[in-house]
Formats: structure tokens, C-alpha cells, sequence
């Protein structure tokens, strides 16, 4: 890595709070998107010194331009490159040469067009891996630090004015969704403290750029709109810092419907680029994946409130709800509901408060003020109640139509509660209200304009968890990696501590020896040039004695010879043939992009139609393994269910975080590994690995 | 029936459009909401006569005030109740007595209030089957029709101003939720034609309500805000004559989640009060329900443009995405196929009709413009080759930043093609940009400002149906209803053409004759006392021959004297014992709200864990089966899936239709019939009934 090459808190300053920027490629003519920065730099009062760059004008929009960056009275700290695509070379080279500390690219034409794309794009990568010079882009939207008026941006949308204070912090992939945020959250009165696209990440990721802002005090917390999860490490240690340092993240993710396509075809096996990994990924560091636009916007404020882990799967977390509509607050709990939240209605010992105050102590799962009628003094006292009693995580006040034009009924205090409670309290507002809105988001209370943001962004929210343990810093790489053969995988889970059904290898040139184990058996060809042993015979089931191992034996040599016959296959697997209450599968992977995973579905056909299964980030605890079987509806069959027996679910959580443990254990190698099927037995009885496949990197 | 009872065109008449209304109750107090009607019937210049009731005052709100009904100088044809509860059926035997036509109540504290208020509501019921008065509520909020003034309403939100005109009517289960439409609706530019809160319905019902209105010119479209499904028969008259008048019927629905909630515990013979049920009356009607609020008030407008039955199961809904930010567009073709509609790419014919005329061009899912710059010739031309391109039922503009300081450029175009086009064109606009969505209503351009409810609507109205056969208007009734024997299921399931496994009866007491069918079989009690045999012993499998066949009758013997002493059952059903490829679930029921429904799952636990059903409203079609069937995760094992047998699902799907004929034969007597399990065998092979249980009307 390049000397002198800008990070942490230096590259966050001088992508955000650079002292001077330089313009490569200003346009004169107002029309044209080049000309934007600019004017938006100047109509934003950016402080710093500015220095159009065209060779072909001695002024561009009435100021002084300079015909090179090197003719400049100093180095600007920060250049924006809309130089066609095929300059964008070159320029970044001066750059560095003259000792620019960062380079925003607008230029689009790369990878994502064509071959020539692709090559250039290459040579871009290959520059900023050995450059002293930092790298946004190309493809990049550009970088704005609104506080500072630092609008380093071609996007239309920045012709915004009055742009409200916000401590959020924004990276996307894409750059378009920086203006459709900035509007949008200016409507609601939510500021940015900084908005990057990061383009095609050639140089700096998402990631990076977001790790680099962490000691930032005028930023309190992140969104990121996400297309796909790529450079998954630095959105990871990103992540892992800002749950240690209690900076909230959230992210909407697009891809959620591609896997709904691919349902039906793909193999669970195959997780890589699929959806549920990416949820997994986002839920295994803390982040909170909003599915709503809107919830974007309005889950940062909620929290702000409600630290990281506070709830989760030990306690599941509890809403109470007070409402001024009946059918406002119907709609917030079903789409709670459909989100896995259940409303907890008030305890008996808080409706007791409620009646000895003579305030409004209806039954049923909400607390609806509607027939008391909602009055300032009847709503304060009533929300103290609530907020002091132990049985709510938050406090949701849905307010109807009072909101629109008596805030002061309801909205009102909610806003002077909320201000000195301890504990949270939000407002969903069922009416069109965007001033009792713009009121209660400047008093910084979370609140929600549609029953679906409300229910997303509290559920993404409260069920965020506390990052767990991190795999190995360096993973085993696929490209270098092969299969091993059933009985060393045998060998690997033994060490794992994963039970597997008992087995002996025989050679298959001789007569089977005499079994350790009873009757009835399976035989199966070992050999790791054949994963996949059914494909070409290489299993017989329910051999009953001697006499049928013998013949097992033959069968197996015969369709050895007929439909392998390239192997010489040396070894035979006998082993205990056992059946369990129900197969599950359980995997392990080194993802590409998310890293170590590990998953848990119930074997055989249902997991290929149904998309039964359950995926963490490995490794994971005994508890989280837990989560994960609660999580595959088949296993339920197993908890009891209509009077059927209980299967052993203790061992089975038991085998998933021992199998997860691999991520900790990168010396041995291994890339894949699926456990398919692990037998459950009853309750009691364990669990029993009867085949194994393991990639592993060659020695 | 009363004589003289306002019913069709001279209800909605005297509902909405009454020459003279009476408020009964109406309060001086202007905090209070008895005092709301006459100021808002004033303040919007309702042209009828209003008179005050009030027996204590002179004047109220500064008009003269009558001391009761009976002194009024004419009978007004709409009245008002704002009083107490306890006086409210007093009030209503007045209006009766007198000959008004039709009374809205607003009084609360009936059935919801303990058994006082059941006995309260009872009274109110009664008095209302009887009497020429008709009645809207108890416990409305009341009535509006915007377009007269006429807002003879005690909500708060009322007090808008300037409501926009429109088409929409609007009927609710909640009244606090006509405030929220009628601020969010204007905040849209969406008007309403009349609005009713319906209250509990003890007379006139939603359904009856909405399909009074029909004959009006001034309603074209129908939104429904629903808590539960209730008085199913009105509303299915309702929805089937708006399906056949052409004017769309939107609802949104509450209780989704509850459904979600009992997965795990309800077993699938339940099916009443279930969400999915509302989910199939709903469709089975042409309804379009959304889950997204926001959808509620963007639908109609697309609903308009989209005739019921355009699209469908035939041929799966299309629609083409233009878009000036890919980012934007990636978030609505994810929300899309979320809701199962997969987004189509334009032809190679259109793309060559678009590069022949110099237009933008690209390859893949959406036609992305932003390369080339939406300018608004641009979109003009582009615009209009997509909406003559066979390929799209829809096509969507998702429009970017200049939606918000450009709407020239994007917007416009689409309002003027949009206007003059023959096919359906929408758009959705990414950043916050009001003016624009006010532009685009006012130009009757479905327009949306959430991914979310742009893909909810969308789907909602795209996948609607033209009703199917109804089924008989009277179906028997449950409460008189009780099993019959397995037997005499069979011969019922023989009357409708549904295969059955071959079955001999014998009697219990006497030696087992010879079989007219080969071993294996099995044996069982057959008795209409013992409808669930397994918990008595009373079933005997994999009888292999003529030994086991005496030994199993000696062991039904022992078991039902032990286990059902009570009953002399003296037949034994003998039957084949086949297997198949996989046991389906095949359901029939009259259903109290929805009426008969045919029910289809995969048999066994996963039908208990994972809710994988499909349900309609009965009868359906043998296509409409197979679409049944098609939703059903489990049959994709199937359909070919990785080489395993095909099912023989023709005959599943014939099986399906048969038994849904049941709602043709309301004298056949049958509540609830379940084929469970019906055995799918091999393709061609057919299906079997192996058990069967029905539920009819004693004779």
C-alpha cells in the first residue's frame, strides 16, 4: 500500500470536510450536469476553496478556471473527476502525482459496459491498489457534507435549499436514491450529516468509507441503501464498530423477490448471492434491515432510542400500544403481527394504576381512549403510566384524526413525554399530519406516517441482536478447494464433536470382515472423487446380514465398474443403518461475500419447494442454534405437535454450533461442509450424522 | 318486511342525498362533537333544510332549534340520532312512527359494552327487521356525500376544507378511519363520491349499503375498509353486481397477522374466521384487497384503466418498466415479484423499434433512460412505442429526481401520453414531489409514491378475476348438521364423480365374506356415531390376507368394546390399501361468512406447520383447481421436480372441482365434506379417496 495514503478520520475529513476541491471537467453551460457542483457549492456557501478545472476556458460560470490541477496554487485535497471515461486515467495519475489526498469519479462506462468497460475498469482497480491517491467511484453519484455546504454532486437533486441539520450518515450503492432520500427526508425534516455513492467501489467500499466516519461526532447514526452484498469484510468490521460504539445502522436491501423466483429450482445447498444471506449477514452484525422505503427514514430516531440488544430472542420484545383510533391501531398491530411482534397488552397491576387515576383502563390488547376522548392532561398522565410500567420495550401512541388539526390533544404529549421519559416512546399519525409530523421528528420523537414504515422500522429495529463472536479474520479460499472423502469427513466431525452413526471402511477388492455393529447396514463406495455416490450406484440400503453384505459388496463393485470406471475406488463404508423422527440438513460454507455461514433446514423434498430453512452467520452458540431450529417450520413436527414424539432438539442445536465452529477453525481448511441428513432421533437419543460432505482447501 | 322501505337507487337517494335531515341531539357546546354536524353542514352549504332537535334549547349554534321530531314541519328523510345510548331505540320509534326513510345512529354502547349492550343491540335488531325505517349503525360515525355538503358526520376530520371532487365511494367498518382517507385522500388529490362509517350493521350491512349506491353516475369505483368479513352474503351480491357493472371494488382488510398467529396450532378442517377465507371471498368476487394502506387511495385510479378479467390465470399479468433511476426501478420490480409478478423486458421488436427511432435502447429487465436523459420528446416517442408493444398489460414510469424540480421532463410526457392512450400507463416517483403526484391524479393518472403501494395496487388489480359461478343462494345451515357414516361418504363422493379406493361393507358381528378385491386391505369400523375411527382402535392396516382379516375384526370387536362401549356399531368397511405418491387434503365447507368454500393441502403434518393450502369459493372450474394446486408448495414434488414421478394432478384438479360442485346441491344437505387423504397416484393412474368425513343437514 502506497505511503501517505489517507484513512480513518483523515479520509473521512477530506471526503467530507476538505479544505479545497478542484472541479476536473466544470461545465460553463448551466444546462448540462457538469455544471452542477458547482452551482450547488456556491449556493451552499461551501467555505473552501474551489477550483474549476477546464482546459478550453479561461471562466466557467463567471469565476476563474484553471487550465490543469497542476497549474493550481496549492493541491486541492479533494478532486471531483467528470472527465469523459476514457480520461479518467490519466487524471487520476496527475492526481496522485500532485499529491491529492481523494478522487471522487463521476465517469459511468466501466465494468457494466462491455468488454472495453471491463478493461478499464481493471486498470482502475489496478492503479488505486498500489495509489497514494483514495478513490470513490467511478459510477459515483458524488459526496455531500450538507453541514459544510460541500455538494460534490452532478445529482439534479441537490438543487435542494434549506436543507434541514441531521446527524445521518448515508452511503448507496445507488446514486440516484441519494436524491430521492434527501427530498424525502427533507419533507419529514430529517437532515444528513454526510451522503456518499460509492459507485462501483473500484477503490473504496461502502464499507470503508462508512468505517472511516465512525469518530465523527456530527454523525449518530447510518443508512445504507444496498443493492447486492459486495466487499462483505469491510461492511462487516464497519458494522462490528458501530454496534461497539452504539451507532445505530440501517439498511434497505434490494433482491428480496429473486429469491422468491429462484424458490422453486435452486438447491439449498447453493447459498451464495441469495437473498436470506444477505438478511442473515445484516442480522448477524446488527444492522436493522428495513423492507420499507419510508421505514428508511423514519427507523434511525426509533433507534437512537433503543440500544442495540436491548431486546432480542431471550426476552422477545414488547410493544404496548395506546391509540385515539380503533381502526388506526388495528392496522399497526396486524402488520406488527405479520412482522413477528405481538402487541402485549397492559398487565393487571398497570390497568390497576390506570383505573386508581381514573384514566381510560380498557381491555384488550390496546389501550383505546377514544370513548374517554383524548385530552392533553388525560394523554400525559396515561403515557406516564404506561412508560413506567415494566411490561413494554416501547410505547406506541397511534394517533387519529386529532393529529391533523388538534396536535394538541394528542401529539402534544406525546412530545412532552417523550422528551424526559427514559423510555421509548413513538407516534404513528393515521391522518395526512405532516406538521404534527415535522413537530415530533424536531423534538426527535420516532414517528411514522403509514401502518407498514411503523411495523417495519420497529420490528427491524427491536429485533436487532449484539454482533456475536466473528469468524476468523482469514478464511479458506472455494477456488483452491476439493472434497474429501465420507470417512474423513467423518473424521472432521468427530473433532467437531458432531455424532455421527457408527462406520468401519473395508477395502472393496476383499470379502467384508466381520461387522462391530449389528445388522441392518448400509454400504456406500468411499472415495473423494465421488461426493456424489448415489450418481453412480455407490450405496446399498438395508443390508440385513452376511450374506447380504456380500452381495452389497458386488453390487457395488459392478456399478463401480460400469458407471465409474475412470476410479479405482479403493474402500467401502459400512455403517449402522439408523432412522430417526425426521433428516435434517445441516450446512456450513465460506460465502464469497457474507463469509462463514451456517444453515439448518429439515431434509429431503420440503426444503427444495419450501425454502424451510434457517441461515446465521458461523459460527453461532448453542442459543442461536436454538433460534434457528424455532425458526424451520418442519421442526415444529418435533416439538411435541398433536401428541407426536419430541425429538431430540437440544442435540440438534447441540450439532448445528458445533458444526458453525469451523469458522474458528480456518487451519483445517474447510470451504463446505453438509451434514445431509443428520438424523433426529427422540428426545433423549441425539442426533446422528449418516452422510457428510466436505469441500476442503488441498493440502 | 315493512311496507314503504327505502331499498336500490331511493336509499342511496335519501343516504346521501336527502332534501331534509334531522339532528337529533345536537349540541350547542361547539367543543363538542354533537355540535359537529350543523357546523359542518353549514360551513359546506348543504342546499336541503336542516333542523336542529334539541327538547332544552331555543336555538342551537345560533339556529332555531325544535324540541322533537314530531313538531317539524315536515318528516326529514334522513335522521341524524346523536343521542344517548339508552335513549337511542326511543328516538328510532319516533323516526318509524313519523315515516322517515332512514336514520344514521352514532351511539356507541351496544354489543361491544357487556351483555346490557348485547341485550341493547338485540332490541335494535329486532326493531329493525321489522320496521320501515331503515338504519345505518348503531355506533356510526355517520354519513358524507362531499359533493352536497351533506356531512351529517361527528368526526373530527371533518372539518377539512376544500375536499377535492371524486368518484370513489368509500364504506367502512371503522369510522375513525373515514377521517384518515378523507386527509390523506385530499393530501392526494383523491376525492370521494360519499363516504360511510356502517357501524355494527344491525340493519343495513356494508354490502347492502355499497349496492344501493350502484345506480349512481357520480360513484365509478368502490373502496372498502374491512375489519372482519361479516354479513358475506351482502357484500357478495354487492361485488358481484360492481363486477358486472364494471366499476372496481378496492378493499383493505385487517386480521392478516391473526392467521400468522395460529399457524402452528390450527388444524386446516378449521377454516372460519381465518384470514386466508377473507383472502379467497375477496378474490373469488373480483375484489382487489391490498395490503398497503397508501394502495387504498392509489388503486382506483389504475383500477379505472384496467378492466376486471383483462388479465388473470389465463395469461399471468405483464408490465413493462420504464425509468429515469435505476435504483428506483430496482426497488418496484423487487416489490413486484415479492407479490408474484415478474417484470417483463421489452421484445427484441420493440427494442428495435426503439433503436430505429434513435431512442434509448438497453437490454434487460427495465428500459433504463437515464444514460440518454429523459428530456421530454424523448419520453414522448418512448412512450408511445411501449404502450403499442403487445407485450405489456401495464407499463410504469418510475420517475427520479426531476419528478420534483423537472416534472417536464418525465412527468409531463406521461400525463400527455397517458391521457390519449388506449393501454394502461402509471408512474411511480421515487423522490418526495407532491406538485407532480397532484398533476398526475388531476389528470386521472394512476400514479404512486411508495414502492410498496405501487407494487400492492399494482398486483392487487392486475391479478383480479371476473367472479366465478355463484353458488346456490341457500345452502343448509351447520347448527342442524351431523356426521354421516364413511360409507355413506362414499357413496356421495360416487354422486360427484370423485374415485374412491375400492370398498366392501361387511357386518362386525359376523366372519369376514370373501373380498371382490386382491390384498393388502385395510379395515374399519363404519359408523356415522364414530366419525374420527383411530381414537377408538376402529382402523386396521396392511391386513395381508384372509387370517389377518378375522384377526382384525376380532381386534376392531375388542377395541370398540373397550373404547366406545356406548356404541353398537355393527358395519366394517373392508377397502384396498393403496398408497400413492402423496396424500392430499381435499376440503369442502359452507362457511358462515363466505359461504361454501373448496379447500385444497398436501396431507400429513406439513399441512398442520406450514398453512400450505389453497382455498376458493366453491364451486371452481377444473382450470381453477389446477391453479389451486399450482399454489400448493407441496404438489411442486409433483411436478417433475428433479427427476422424481410425476403426480397425476389432472385428476387431482378434476377431484377438486367435483367435490366443490357441492355448492351447486345445496339439497344434497352437505356443511362440510373433507377427502383426507386422497391418495395422487402416478401420472395417468388417477386419485383415490382413502377416508372421507361429512358433515350434513339431518334429513
Amino acid at each position: 500500500m502506497a505511503a501517505g495514503r489517507a484513512s480513518g478520520a483523515e479520509l473521512a475529513r477530506v471526503l467530507l470536510r476538505p479544505r479545497s476541491v478542484a472541479l476536473v471537467g466544470v461545465s460553463d453551460d448551466a444546462a448540462k450536469p457538469a455544471a452542477r457542483p458547482l452551482r450547488y457549492l456556491r449556493q451552499a456557501g461551501f467555505a473552501g476553496a474551489v477550483y474549476p478545472i477546464n482546459p478550453r476556458r479561461g471562466t466557467v460560470q463567471g469565476e476563474r478556471a484553471w487550465p490543469s490541477l497542476a497549474v493550481l496554487p496549492e493541491v486541492p485535497e479533494h478532486v471531483f473527476v467528470m472527465t469523459a471515461t476514457e480520461h479518467v486515467l490519466d487524471t487520476l495519475r496527475e492526481c496522485e502525482r500532485l499529491g491529492v489526498k481523494v478522487a471522487t469519479v463521476l465517469a459511468g462506462g466501466f465494468s457494466e459496459a462491455g468488454p472495453e468497460g471491463v478493461a478499464r475498469e481493471e486498470a482502475v482497480r489496478a492503479f488505486a491498489r498500489t495509489s497514494s491517491l483514495r478513490l470513490v467511484g467511478p459510477a459515483s453519484l458524488g459526496v455531500a457534507h450538507p453541514g459544510s455546504g460541500l455538494l460534490l454532486t452532478a445529482n439534479a437533486a441537490f438543487a435542494e435549499r434549506e436543507l434541514p441539520p441531521g446527524k445521518v450518515f448515508v452511503a448507496s450503492h445507488s446514486g440516484s436514491m441519494l436524491g430521492a432520500l434527501l427530498s424525502r427526508g427533507k419533507a419529514r425534516g430529517v437532515g444528513f450529516a454526510g451522503m456518499v455513492s460509492v459507485g462501483v467501489e473500484a477503490d473504496l467500499s461502502l464499507g470503508e468509507i462508512c468505517s472511516a466516519t465512525l469518530d465523527d461526532p456530527e454523525i449518530d447514526s447510518y443508512l445504507l441503501f444496498l443493492e447486492s452484498l459486495r466487499r462483505g469484510a469491510d461492511l462487516q468490521r464497519f458494522a462490528r464498530e458501530a454496534a461497539r460504539r452504539g451507532k445505530p445502522v440501517i439498511a434497505y436491501k434490494l433482491g428480496r423477490s429473486q429469491a422468491a423466483a429462484e424458490m422453486a429450482t435452486t438447491h439449498t445447498g447453493a447459498l451464495a448471492g441469495e437473498d436470506d444471506v444477505a438478511d442473515a449477514f445484516l442480522r448477524g452484525l446488527g444492522v436493522a434491515r428495513v423492507g420499507v422505503l419510508e421505514a428508511l427514514l423514519e427507523a434511525p430516531a426509533l433507534a437512537r432510542r433503543i440500544p442495540l440488544g436491548a431486546t432480542g430472542a431471550a426476552r422477545p420484545p414488547r410493544v404496548g400500544i395506546v391509540t385515539t383510533t380503533g381502526g388506526g391501531a388495528a392496522m399497526v398491530v396486524d402488520q406488527l403481527g405479520i412482522r413477528g411482534i405481538v402487541v402485549e397488552p397492559p398487565s393487571p397491576a398497570t390497568l390497576a394504576r390506570l383505573a386508581a387515576a381514573n384514566l381510560p383502563a380498557t381491555p384488550g390488547r390496546v389501550l383505546d381512549v377514544t370513548l374517554a376522548g383524548a385530552k392533553y392532561e388525560i394523554m400525559r398522565q396515561l403515557l406516564a403510566i404506561l412508560l413506567d410500567a415494566p411490561e413494554f420495550d416501547l410505547v406506541v401512541t397511534v394517533v387519529g384524526s386529532s393529529a391533523r388539526f388538534q396536535p394538541e390533544l394528542a401529539v402534544k404529549p406525546v412530545i412532552d413525554t417523550a422528551c424526559t421519559a427514559t423510555r421509548p416512546l413513538a407516534a404513528m399519525l393515521v391522518p395526512d399530519a405532516p406538521q404534527a409530523l415535522a413537530e415530533l421528528t424536531a423534538h426527535g420523537v420516532p414517528c411514522f406516517r403509514s401502518p407498514e414504515a411503523c411495523a417495519d422500522a420497529i420490528a427491524a429495529v427491536l429485533q436487532r441482536r449484539s454482533p456475536a463472536v466473528p469468524a476468523a479474520a482469514t478464511q479458506p479460499a472455494r477456488d483452491e478447494a476439493a472434497f474429501i472423502s465420507e470417512a474423513d469427513a467423518y473424521g472432521l466431525l468427530e473433532k467437531l464433536d458432531v455424532p455421527h452413526a457408527p462406520v468401519v471402511k473395508m477395502p472393496l477388492a476383499e470379502p467384508p470382515r466381520a461387522l462391530p455393529f449389528a445388522f441392518p447396514v448400509v454400504a456406500k463406495v468411499c472415495d473423494e472423487r465421488i461426493p456424489h455416490k448415489t450418481e453412480v450406484g455407490g450405496v446399498v440400503l438395508d443390508i440385513r446380514d452376511e450374506d447380504g453384505l456380500h452381495a452389497a459388496f458386488e453390487t457395488l463393485r459392478r456399478n463401480l465398474a460400469e458407471r465409474a470406471p475412470g476410479i479405482e475406488c479403493r474402500d467401502v463404508l459400512v455403517q449402522t443403518m439408523r432412522s430417526g423422527l425426521m433428516e435434517a440438513l445441516v450446512g456450513y460454507r465460506v460465502d464469497p461475500d457474507a463469509g462463514p455461514l451456517v444453515m439448518l433446514a429439515a431434509g429431503g423434498v420440503w426444503t427444495e419447494v419450501a425454502r424451510d430453512r434457517a441461515l446465521r452467520l458461523a459460527p453461532v452458540t448453542v442459543e442461536a442454534a436454538r433460534e434457528m431450529i424455532a425458526e424451520v417450520k418442519a421442526f415444529r413436527t418435533l416439538a411435541g405437535l398433536r401428541g407426536r414424539p419430541r425429538g431430540d432438539l437440544d442435540a440438534l442445536a447441540r450439532a448445528v454450533s458445533a458444526l458453525s465452529q469451523l469458522a474458528l477453525q480456518p487451519q483445517l481448511g474447510v470451504v463446505e461442509a453438509e451434514v445431509n441428513p443428520l438424523m433426529v432421533m427422540k428426545e433423549g437419543a441425539g442426533v446422528l450424522a449418516v452422510d457428510a460432505l466436505v469441500l476442503r482447501r488441498r493440502p
